[in-house]
């Protein structure tokens, strides 16, 4: 069944748009180029992209080619599976072209679109594929590709996001990454960092299938662990379903408690105004004139606590409206939509509108029903968001002013941001407080908790605030560390703003490769070098004449021309 | 005293050149930036550039600012240090100009570089950075910066890489990084990621410091660990010898033995051909049309083997020459000249030369005597020269064909090569073996060794190697998991031309970026994030119009005109 929503089932928006035109849109009405069907513990998700309904006019998306529109059903996908069939332990992923399983990001979309939406692009897709495997590990629903043709580029890329790939033996079906010998670019959506690292193929095997353009089939796919297994045609599907049966066997064992029935995730469908989006908990407004743009994100109420604290079941029941849901899928739509649609706003203030006693006693309720599958499911989705937050290239800072509940989940954004600003002011009463979410339940992709990254340099400081459940008034927030900046009420309008100024009159891609180095201390994850060590060098290869320029290799691709190289390497 | 070496007082070749003019040389003649005088346990380095002798012509290296011309002499400082004065526990490294410690990289020399140069300059920097870091760890001779100025960017990057950074307090001198307010590029020289990773500043106290451009000074330069400690002008000298003086009690425990008698390094003085370098042991050719180099290393002899058979104490005596350093100082300058003089050489063949028992019973050897100091230095500069070819961004084919002995520590470098080639031919006789050096003594900057990098996933294929002492057949081999493509004497000449001609053909960009991402699986440390993360943000941002096109950050700075920029974020 291709819609699962009967809400769905609505018209989409024509928006075929780049940032300059009108606004891409994250929430998906319908699905255009996915299938979705369950039955029971196994789903099967059927990639069939319509080549005619791209997101932008000027390309078709053939033979399973993908865009970011394509992307965007994807992570839809992803992400409403685990909350509206919890039933699910195994995902089938599969093409429903005949011989192709994908053949990777749309080539000529590529090659017309701006270096920023390149970026942009690959970020998403990035996610989309990350969002994949924390579905696997974090909510027991192994994804597994089954490779039914063509796996090439991006389509292999996205089996390597699959716990398990299995690849159809039929003397053509193989797995490349072609992108260095036919592009001149890289497999940047998490292709060389998977291979290496994930799947652990030794590296001189990875050299020659990375420089492979046709790739590798049958046995040697296996033997270099390109694929788990492969099956004759005739019996791919049966091999498939018999592999997804024993998986499923894994996977359901410890699994979280709560009654398994699905919660439907209802439409945002935010207010939108010229200047700015309001959602119910959350509300984005930019200035285009400043390039500065404000989010505010208001936190639960007393009722909202209640809630919760009448445990897994009756939130479960009470849907997808919860604050702890609700409130972070708004913060998760503005976010991207400030990154694709809003490019030239670097700098965003971030406020906590609500009371933080009361943040800090949901996060308390929130931590004890987490063995509930559904409060489980929220907290990853919370996790995940401000995981989206930290890889956002935009300057954040928090402003812990009047009014303010920088406390909990909430102090996460405060930790996330470039600076924090407090006031200091004996009636204003801003305080702040550390949650028991905030000590592992929300960690950033280089598997520390933002406290962690904060304090790596002064473990006391970490120790002193780790249990300690009391609002901090601001100089004993300043002296714990969390602070960058403690203004009183007198300083706090001038300082911000010359503070303000000055970073929106800074050179945006400084920006944005300083704070890609300030915001990640310590170890590195195969997650966190997706984000570092490829991502920067497949942006850098972006703009590099022998990829893009007018004898590229990726401007060239399809043409009979061959790219011509300026061969200096660097 | 200036020169420490009497040999080193000849005049100095005038190599103001970029890649297309003279080529640079990396042999040290004389020191004109660099005064080094010693003391007992305490060495004192000062940077004395002067103005007029940048390697270049067009540039005046003002403010002890720097160019590629001063880091080679830093570099060798550092490296001689290390086996000319082993009495020397603690380096204080401070400036002869008057209020300035050091201004960081010239501006306007890299306002008028290539990218490439660019990118070439800040690798070699870093890596002198490194040694500095190594000399500290792994020889207990402990830099420590005696910021008696201004200590700027660049500047500041280098006393991030000593050990402690004591400040002068004088209501002037202050550290900053301020590339990205006033440059709009990053602190590239391992700036961003020693201030969070080594020294562990807080991430929003970081990116204050990074935007701010007068830098910080007095107590809050101690206070968010941005330097050691500050001292009054009065009394600076007196308290940076008091700390030097300390710790060189610290440094002075659990030395290495042996007799701590200095080894004066020899120049290597290559002939220098038109398509070639020839050494002793290292012989380097190139053909310009191809853009492929060879690259031979001459195993070490029987004698070479008795030589270190009989101890540290003989190694010392025989000086410089011994095969372990000699071979490997003229792999590193042979590696330098390809990287900086050579840059459209794209490939290069690698292979060893001499007999594989012998270089096994070379590292058996070695690896009995390295408790002695002179064989540990010996070890330390062999691992530096392997991360070089590790970091080196050019595609490197090792080929095991008649006559080769990738034994060892010359295995290593098959290791680090992205294939490794070998002949299976009956009368040929190719052996490989592992030695005991390659199971901890040559770490890659993962902190991994090559073979543990290479089987990550088949971690039983490295218990079998490990501890394994005889030589393998080229089928052994291929089964041990240590050959890329095994051929016979029939498919050799033709198979290898066909590689070879494929990857000349490829994106040189795309090639560098595959491998930077392909060659280290696994782990990140400080070291290894400073070459991923943060210099392929650099080269990105280098590219970036915001930073180098006509209205740039850094092509503008110093003139009237405010740069102009593109706003959209990336």
């Amino acid at each position: 069944m291709q819609d699962p929503q009967g809400a769905h089932a609505t018209a989409a928006p024509a928006s075929h748009s780049d940032a300059s035109l009108e606004p891409v849109e994250f929430e998906v009405e319908r699905y255009h180029h996915w299938k979705v069907a369950y039955d029971g513990p196994i789903a099967k998700v059927t990639m069939a992209v319509d080549p005619n309904a791209p997101l932008r006019e000027g390309y078709e998306l053939k033979l399973n080619s993908y865009d970011l529109g394509v992307d965007i059903e994807l992570a839809d996908v992803v992400r409403r599976m685990r909350f509206e069939h919890p039933e699910v332990r195994v995902v089938v992923l599969s093409s429903g072209s005949d011989r192709v399983f994908c053949a990777g990001a749309n080539i000529h979309m590529l090659g017309a679109s701006t270096h920023a939406w390149k970026v942009n692009f690959c970020k998403f897709t990035n996610e989309t594929r990350c969002e994949i495997e924390d579905a696997t590990d974090a909510s027991q629903q192994i994804w597994v590709a089954a490779c039914n043709g063509t796996t090439a580029g991006g389509g292999y890329e996205l089996a390597l996001a699959c716990e398990e790939i299995y690849l159809q033996d039929d003397g053509s079906s193989a797995v490349s990454l072609p992108e260095v010998p036919l592009l001149g670019v890289l497999p940047g959506t998490g292709g060389l960092t998977r291979l290496v690292d994930k799947r652990k193929v030794r590296r001189d095997r990875a050299d020659v299938f990375s420089t492979t353009a046709e790739g590798i089939r049958g046995k040697k796919a296996v033997q270099w662990n390109l694929v788990d297994a492969i099956y004759p045609r005739s019996k791919f599907d049966e091999k498939v379903l018999e592999r997804a049966k024993a998986l499923v066997a894994t996977a359901s064992k410890e699994l979280p408690g709560g009654e398994r029935k699905g919660v439907v995730l209802g439409k945002l469908a935010p207010e939108k105004r010229a200047n700015g989006r309001r959602y119910r908990h959350v509300d984005l407004s930019w200035d285009k004139a400043t390039r500065v743009a404000k989010l505010v994100v208001k936190g639960p109420t007393a009722e909202d606590v209640a809630l919760v604290e009448k445990g897994g079941e009756a939130m479960r029941q009470a849907g997808s409206d919860v604050w702890s849901l609700r409130a972070w899928r708004e913060l998760d739509d503005a976010l991207l939509h400030l990154r694709v649609n809003h490019q030239d706003i670097g700098m965003v203030l971030v406020r906590t509108e609500g009371d933080p006693a009361t943040v800090l006693a949901h996060d308390a309720a929130l931590a004890r029903v987490r063995d509930h599958w559904y409060a489980r499911e929220i907290l990853l989705h919370m996790a995940r968001v401000l995981r989206r937050f930290d890889n956002t290239s935009r300057s954040f800072f928090a402003l812990g002013d009047r009014g303010t509940a920088f406390a909990g989940c909430l102090l996460e954004l405060a930790l996330a941001a470039d600076r924090f600003y407090m006031l200091d002011d004996e009636d204003a009463k801003v305080r702040v407080g550390v949650s028991e979410l905030e000590e592992g339940a929300l960690p950033m992709h280089t598997g520390l908790t933002r406290l962690q990254a904060r304090f790596l340099g002064e473990p006391s400081k970490l120790e002193e605030l780790v249990g300690r459940r009391d609002l901090l008034d601001p100089e004993t927030a300043d002296e714990a560390g969390l602070v960058t900046v403690r203004l009183d009420e007198i300083d706090w309008d001038d300082d911000l703003r010359i503070a303000i100024e000055e970073r929106a009159s800074l050179s945006p891609d400084a920006l944005t490769g300083m704070e890609q180095n300030l915001r990640f201390p310590g170890p590195e994850t195969p997650d966190s070098k997706i984000y570092a060590r490829l991502s920067a060098w497949q942006n850098w290869i972006f703009i590099r004449p022998n990829a893009t320029g007018p004898e590229g290799a990726l401007t060239l691709y399809g043409r009979p021309e061959r790219p011509q190289f300026d061969w200096r390497r660097v």
